[in-house]
C-alpha cells in the first residue's frame, strides 16, 4: 500500500493527484485489475471528474459552498466544521480506478482529485492495487 | 475488461444496465469476488438504486434538477454543463457489485444504473471483475 | 462473503458498524488487500466518516433532512419514501476499506457507518474481502 502526502492551501480545494496515482501504479506493478485511491481523513474526499478546464472545479466548489454553508443553525459539532464532514460523505472516501495493459484506464477528460474541505492541511492519500 | 456501449436519449436519464452487467459477469467467469462498474465520462455516473418502480428514478431526477439547476449565477465553465459535472461527482464514477456462487449479489429491489447528466449521447461503461 | 444483520431504530440513523467490519476481517483472513462493505437495500447506504463525536452524525442527518425533505411537490413514488432513495444514492451503496498487515487501515477519526434512511428496519450488510 502506498501512502502519498498531499499539501493543501485553501479551506476548500481540489488537488489533481492523477500523476501521483500513475506513479503509484508504476510501483505497484499490476497489469490488469484496479486500484483504490483512499482518503483516511473525515473532512476530505476523493472524486474523479474533469481535469482539463479548471473552471469545472471552480463551479463544483461554488455549488458545494452554497449547498453546504460553513455555519448552519442547529449544528452542534464543537469544531465548527460539520460542513466539511458533509461534503466528505457526499463525494466519498475513495475512488476506484481501473487498470488494463499496465495503464490507468481513465476517460479522456477524467482526473483523480483529492478534495480538501477543511484546509489548509498536510494530508495523506493511500493507494492499494489488486490484480495481476 | 469489458467496454459496453450505452445510448442515452435525454439530457438527464437513468438507464438500467443490470442485465448488461450480468452478461458481462457471464463472460468474466468469476464465481467469488466483485466487479467495478465504471463510467469513463465526467458528466455521467453510476449508481445502484431501486429498479422496480420507475417513479423512484423520476423523483431522484426531479430532486437533482432542483438542487443542481442547469444555469447558476457565478458559474464560469464555458460549456455550460457544470451542473452535469456536479451531479456526476455526487453520484460517483463507479459502483462496486458483489459476486457469490457465480451470481451478482444485488438486493431484491436493486438495479445498476448508468446516470446520464448531459445527454443524449453515445456513452460507454467499463466493467472489471476480480476474484476466483 | 459475510452477511451481517443490523437493526435500526429511527427513520434516519447512522449505525457505527466498524467493530462488525473488523470482526468480519478476522474471519476473512486476508492480510493485504481490501474489503467491500455493501448495502443491499435501496433506502440505506454505507459511508465512512467521523466516529468520535456523535454531534458530527447529528449535523450530517440535519443537513440531509433539510436538503432532502420527506415530502416534496412533484414526487410520484407511491411508497412516499423517495427522499430515502435519494439519500441512499448520495452517500452510496458501498464503501471500500483497505487492509494492510491484517488490520483495517482507517484514519484516526474514521468509522464505517450503516446509514438508515427509511427505518426502523431489520437490515443486512454484506462484506466481501479480496487479497492475500
Amino acid at each position: 500500500m502506498d501512502t502519498i502526502p498531499v499539501q493543501t492551501h485553501e479551506r476548500n480545494q481540489f488537488v489533481n493527484i492523477t500523476s501521483l496515482v500513475r506513479e503509484s501504479l508504476d510501483r505497484g506493478r499490476i497489469r490488469e485489475g484496479f486500484g483504490i485511491v483512499y482518503c483516511p481523513h473525515t473532512t476530505a474526499a476523493i472524486t474523479i471528474n474533469e481535469a482539463f478546464d479548471p473552471d469545472v472545479v471552480h463551479d463544483m466548489l461554488l455549488w458545494l459552498e452554497r449547498q453546504v454553508p460553513h455555519k448552519q443553525a442547529g449544528f452542534r459539532h464543537g469544531e465548527g466544521n460539520s460542513d466539511s464532514h458533509i461534503k466528505a460523505s457526499l463525494l466519498g472516501s475513495s475512488a476506484t480506478v481501473l487498470v488494463a495493459g499496465g495503464e490507468l484506464v481513465l476517460g479522456q477528460w477524467q482526473g483523480v482529485f483529492f478534495c480538501e474541505f477543511d484546509g489548509p492541511r498536510r494530508r495523506n492519500v493511500q493507494i492499494q492495487w489488486l490484480g495481476n
